[in-house]
């Protein structure tokens, strides 16, 4: 398969892609506090959206934790949307804006939309943000989830591997 | 890294792990119909989940069409749960049954919830059957989108690579 040109509706996204290694701590009111290693990769097919997944592992034992894939699309200027499916159950539409401040990638979006499945447990609200500095992807998310206000839940820092 | 056991929770969907080849229609009021070609992927990590990858390309000229990313999850025996992400800007959680009849594995779910971001086009139903029989996986979608009733919109036929 020859690789396709980036399509121009998510040209803004070209600095996301490739493949991000790195650590990040996770932390919510229910749960321990825990470490995690975690790969995201960003792809492309030459089609108006990006392709997401990533995955985690405990820092301590090397056990698979969490797992998430989706898209990314970009509507118009300055606008982003993220179309996200998690193994637990859960599915989960991030609207909100993107922008370039002093040749940093800046994304803010918050859940418009979040789908669960019976089985899966209660969340509510989320809230991400990336910042990508070339070789530096850091992200934070906020989340309302099993009855717990919105409040900080993940934040990593990734380097372009 | 090690390739971990399956998960017993997700036992039953052995038959599904791999890749898988083939060609299907899609048809709908609003749209030409469409030949295409397709490959799927149901991978494990050792999680009480499959990951599921599906892409589609044009059999005429080969471009790339639709893609769908998510999991497969099964809350208890004889039940199914299909969480996914479609760069079309749509969520999509499904719920059903699963069953083992004469060695021919059968799913067959309807949405719970969908979700759409601003700028998708509406899907209001979509419903799903699988049959996987030794290295044929067949499958038909049957969708309620953009005003349209239920109706049947992709049927596929895939052998396991």
């Amino acid at each position: 398969m020859d690789a396709p040109p980036l399509h121009p509706d998510v040209a803004a996204l070209a600095p996301l892609l490739g493949t991000w290694v790195g650590e990040g701590r996770g932390e919510y009111p229910t749960i321990e506090t825990f470490d995690y290693r975690e790969e995201i990769t960003f792809g492309h097919a030459g089609k108006p959206f990006l392709a997401y997944t990533q995955r985690t592992r405990a820092t301590d034992d090397g056990r698979s934790l969490h797992a998430e894939s989706g898209y990314l699309r970009v509507p118009a200027p300055g606008r982003i949307e993220l179309v996200l499916a998690h193994p637990t159950g859960v599915t989960e539409i991030d609207e909100g804006s993107l922008a370039e401040i002093d040749g940093v990638i800046a994304i803010d979006v918050a859940s418009s939309t979040i789908g669960l499945t019976t089985t899966a447990k209660i969340v509510t609200v989320i809230e991400r943000s990336f910042r990508v500095d070339g070789d530096v992807l850091a992200y934070t998310v906020r989340m309302s989830a099993v009855g717990q206000p919105l409040q900080h839940h993940l934040g990593a820092t990734l380097h372009r591997r």
